[in-house]
């Protein structure tokens, strides 16, 4: 395997084999932002100099084949090759001649992998709002669905005051609308470009870092080039903590269906082909969906640790463990996706029970309304508390089982429509149309 | 002590003890916001007829006084009274009597506890948010101070390239404007209204929680009751992310510190007074406020995960272990921001050493200078790499040790100025002068 | 305050407050353990010549007059005395004039410290063990009470099989014997004798480690004085590990709890006093303790990894916010004998519901037995499969509801006896006596 | 793909993806434990009359050759094959009938999992504990090899005190000793049989477990079969905890070489072609193989924090997330081997630094080293810190730079031969022996 520092020695394969790990397969991930940040970079060279008009011609054209290839999944890092990037330069080089070698004038191996890293995250973190998207969409959709369906609603595990599937469904589509603002941090702090830091010190070339930034559609610049190193370890945490957020709601929605599926509780059910069951015991449905997506989520939320105690305590400046959190956040988006996905699949299937309140059990459900309704009537509050009370210690408490919540965000008035505009005002924020236009201009 | 929802039988005195904890400690820190919370809510319980005029004026009166004493502190909860909520109702009802009573109707003791949450973080958030406004201010005036003051910049922590105090002070600064972006985030999750959710399910009175919205100074509501509930626990995870990006920005910042104090690299030094040594090691100063000051932000670090991991797997709806949340959250406020003063104290009297570059240790440090410098006149890069690497090998390396860099973020353009403007704008997000305004109201 | 390396100047104050902390408070818990170590080494002086036979007389009988204070609770740290170690010192010059400062002699803050925490940790470990065993011994009680109890067993939170009240608290009775595992590994490593490795160099004194050793009762030395410092934070980590063992089985413990007291479950009950409840919701009997205690012991859990982050990436030698590791595992003890102790204390008030498997929801539990049972008789196991299956589709499922397992730790053969000797055997290899007998002839 | 517990039903296929996962590529490696758990089953299962003679003397003769296949690496589980234990069980009725379906009678897929992890885990600790071994052995010796070798000892990062290559080196492989505890207590806790469990709650065949227990090599059962299944989770954290103790050690270790190799300390020193460099910055020697391992051990550190995330809250009995751990501890177990054999790889190429101490920078090192000279001479300590602190004031201080420590584990006693000794007593309470004796019998 060739390396650009390499003089006189080989570096022991042990140490190799060590030192590289699994970073051909991540990096493979990375070979289309690679591309697309040598055309921007190259273009700016052209402005200051630092590459002729001709060779830029040359450069552009095949950095646009090898993206179109690698759309196309006809691209590969071949045996022996280090690591994208010797691969990318290694087909101009034989395309081309030494005109491919110049794209590596005024960067560093160092802001070379920042800048792709900042483009893969920004575009997977858009994957990401995407399902988020899909799944609020849905939540919603249920939530009005089954705005009159009730449920217990739990303090402590005990049966408490009576819920409704319309808010069971609309929390979590909440949530997420909380979720992604922590998405729209991340991806914000994501979407400012690395390159031009060099190997987190600058370069002595005149370097135009406005126009890459342009170019390649980032909203700003990290701009002081140490803090640009910097950034390394703590971008990766960062989008861990916004993807931790989507995982704990979904691990919460995913405790409450393994519960909710247990025939203890049997408020909802799924076709038997999304289930898992057993032959001799027929009520058997195991939530193994579910299941799995609690453990995937709740690994993700775990995330951010792992990625602070990978990077906590390293002075500033560039070490080498961190290409590992590669391995770290790669697999979280798509785990992430995935998990979202399953999430929307298994619920266009959900079926809830309806009439669970008829259960004598759930009775005293309705004591607190009792109580309101005198209120309202015009008993005084401790009054009424000590009526009703007294009622249910004396066997007489008989209640009137219609819920007539009105204020906002209550069963009978779910404020979805509000929810849904703050939902669609966030994604405004996100800005993806922005940046879709200046990639479409960099590769056409 | 009396609680409410006793009717013949006392708790036993040992699961008391257990279950109440360190409560009221805490809740002292929440007095002045359970206060808020009542005025609020009561001012909206005589718009919807729950609430006579006369009784408001009393209750009104009454609670600004109370809230006056907290401002002063001669506010206190007495032997046996449970909770911040308990003391202040009784204070009521001894001095207006039954009135005092009515300010529970339509809440219950979770959305109050909720309101008075949020309202509490909302607050130490904006603390947060100002003492990191001062040290980012101090690191950037350090960073234009001494942008002339050459350093070695380490990648590997080995000795790579020329960097400087410019660059050094100016990453932290901009590292916090990255930092900012999540405690925005956090500020805006915690900036919505989750009184009238009651115990998580909503009530059956025809509460206008837009009101308590307004005059509470909320930007929006929790508007799903069971999300409200839901919010609880989620919140104080993402707080403690965001305040855990900050205390990494300062745990690196002090690890820094530590060794560029130590004789092998002696970058800085202090006061004898402020670092603590030995009469017969004249030498030793040790960083211990750096050295604390780290332990204390890794602590940080991993408080969102304890946060997690108390919270994940718990179905939805109330679990009363979140009340032990406060014993997490409560004090890593007061530490994040101790030490941002601190780091603030720290670096008003630090000393930068200068010629640090003349050590023959750093010589090569300018090997990638002098090849970028021969291609600026022509030299193909990888001849002008191999010319200096020739240089070297046989003795002849003679570098020029000017340092000459003009771009965006480097040690001679540092971009101060534009990371200020970005700091500037972030704050302006974060609308503190409308909530104010709406507390002001409030309590006039 | 008065600190020994203070020469001419005086430490900021406000530095001071910062890095002293809450290290007094701590400080208090260590005294005995203090003076224990003092005793000690004071007699190892004497042996090396390093103290006078009358000096050693006066110190000691001193140092025991100290020590029976403390026990008494009449010891406290002055105000303006740095730490316990201060105090011990001047009270002894305060009565015996300069003798008492010989006590330092050879030894350093460091190994001072480190000696005292050892000795705190070895005598918290046992008090936790004391605790482990007494809920050990009640479970088992129970186990054997109940055995004949049966409970439905679940896997995916689906009724599965047949289970019982003895399997039940047996398993956490044998959980608690593997996390006496964890705990003896951890009192091993804890139990060996860190003093005379002074800053962590070792001293040029001729001083008798292994005197110390056996006169304190430790089973061995930390024999290298570089390893001997840098047993401080992982000696915490690996005891935070132990801990978070028996967290976990009782965090267990306390979900199963809340979830059999929820109405939906119904399988176990408290008196009315050991929970809390609502005089509107009878049948709310709000399980706070084991909420709390799942709560308190998930943060245990997540301790070590607090530790963890705040000393990973040090290198070797003393770093100062190894001191901020006190406020992590000093109040851990207590939570966890506090929350073994409630648990017990529960335990011994609880109410198992009985015939619960008459509800026909778990008739299926006994589809496997049934399949089981023909197999038995020599049906194939695939052939009795098929028919059980069969019956149950058709309807004609009427299961035999006795339960006849017989093999090792099965329900009707639950092990406790076995369970028990290995705890037994388990608890001799800490030989806690040995120690005991140590500190009793230091004292006496 | 076929599967058991379906009858009519297919699992829809995004389903079946979602659950199954990576599970197939880690059947692979519990591919030999899978066959010795059914070879014990089968023995037992005769004795209990539940298999003929006949048929257990064709089961044993084609597990066995199953067994050779996959010691021989001609082994793959087909494809549309769930898992390893449909592939065994297929391999057996595709050559010997119905014969090879009986393995199964008495055992659930829980438990038949439950003992392949056991035994799989088991058979990785052993490994683990062997190549701590092999880097304590290492250690010892460069410990005594470099024990006149002196360095500077620091704390607070700052010169402190004399420390020696013989202390450094000796220092971690004492470490190693007190990771074997946690490394041995993990080792117990995962050599007990689960076997005979069921699904979590037994069964009605009148198992032998004690019998299975033997042949298995097993030191003990896990009694209570509740707690067999509780132990998943479990036994996974445990273990990860004591890898995470291995971890710590060599991520501090990894520390201070990449410290101990920068310019600034220059300590040690590897060949060229064991680091990565740059050919014009010919200092430059990245201790890249450091900084990996680093990165990797504190990912190891992290982990046992994953998997109690994963774990915690979750009610007794199996849940199927239980199945993701392995996607967590296999890869630890190659990745601790991996770092573990990388140490003693890069450190018997290791060259120390020798009269580091003449450089000035140090010289006051030996200050404390001078006062206890004096001490020792007879001067009062308090005088003699007076006296070499004037001498340091007033520039007279001349320090004689031998080192004459000679007590247990100082510089000049190293205490290597206890070390060891302690380390050889360790090793012998795994009783690796009886286990491989069992495994041979079992096979041959």
């Amino acid at each position: 395997m060739s390396k650009l520092w390499q003089k006189t020695t080989n570096v022991n394969e042990l140490v190799e084999s060590f030192t590289v790990g699994r970073d051909r397969e991540f990096d493979r991930q990375m070979a289309a932002f690679d591309v697309l940040g040598s055309l921007a970079h190259t273009q700016m060279l052209q402005t200051i100099g630092l590459m002729s008009a001709e060779d830029l011609q040359l450069v552009q054209q095949e950095l646009k084949a090898i993206y179109a290839d690698i759309e196309n999944n006809s691209f590969e890092i071949e045996d022996g090759v280090e690591d994208v990037h010797s691969q990318v330069e290694m087909l101009l080089t034989r395309r081309i001649g030494d005109a491919g070698k110049k794209i590596h004038s005024g960067r560093s191996r160092n802001d070379q992998v920042l800048v792709d890293l900042k483009l893969f995250f920004r575009s997977e973190l858009q994957q990401v709002v995407e399902e988020v998207q899909q799944l609020f969409t849905l939540l919603i959709e249920l939530s009005n669905k089954h705005k009159d369906v009730l449920l217990p609603g739990y303090t402590h595990l005990q049966v408490a005051m009576p819920s409704s599937f319309g808010l069971w469904f609309g929390a979590y589509a909440e949530s997420l609308t909380d979720d992604l603002e922590l998405l729209l941090a991340a991806y914000k702090i994501t979407n400012k470009n690395p390159l031009g830091s060099a190997a987190g010190y600058g370069s002595s070339f005149p370097l135009n870092r406005t126009l890459t930034t342009q170019l390649l559609g980032f909203e700003s610049l990290n701009y002081n080039v140490v803090y640009a190193q910097m950034g390394r370890g703590k971008t990766e945490r960062i989008i861990a903590q916004a993807l931790s957020a989507v995982a704990a709601t979904l691990a919460k929605m995913a405790m409450d269906q393994t519960l909710y599926l247990s025939q203890n509780f049997a408020f909802v059910s799924y076709p038997e082909n999304l289930t898992t069951g057993s032959s001799i015991m027929p009520h058997k449905k195991n939530p193994d969906v579910w299941e799995i997506m609690r453990g995937k989520c709740n690994r993700l939320q775990a995330l951010p640790n792992d990625i602070a105690m990978m990077t906590t305590n390293l002075p500033s400046g560039y070490h080498r463990e961190m290409q590992l959190l590669k391995e770290l956040l790669f697999p979280a988006f798509t785990e992430i996706k995935t998990c979202l996905h399953m999430a929307s699949f298994m619920l266009q299937h959900v079926t809830v029970k309806t009439n669970i309140l008829d259960d004598p059990r759930y009775a005293y459900l309705f004591s607190v309304e009792e109580v309101n309704r005198q209120v309202l009537d015009g008993v005084p509050f401790r009054d009424a508390y000590k009526r009703v009370g007294l009622a249910i210690e004396e066997g007489n408490f008989n209640p009137n089982k219609t819920v007539n919540h009105t204020h906002e965000g209550s069963i009978g008035n779910l404020g979805n429509l509000e929810i849904t505009e703050a939902m669609i005002n966030l994604l405004k924020n996100f800005n993806f149309e922005k940046t879709a236009d200046a990639i479409r201009e960099l590769v056409k």
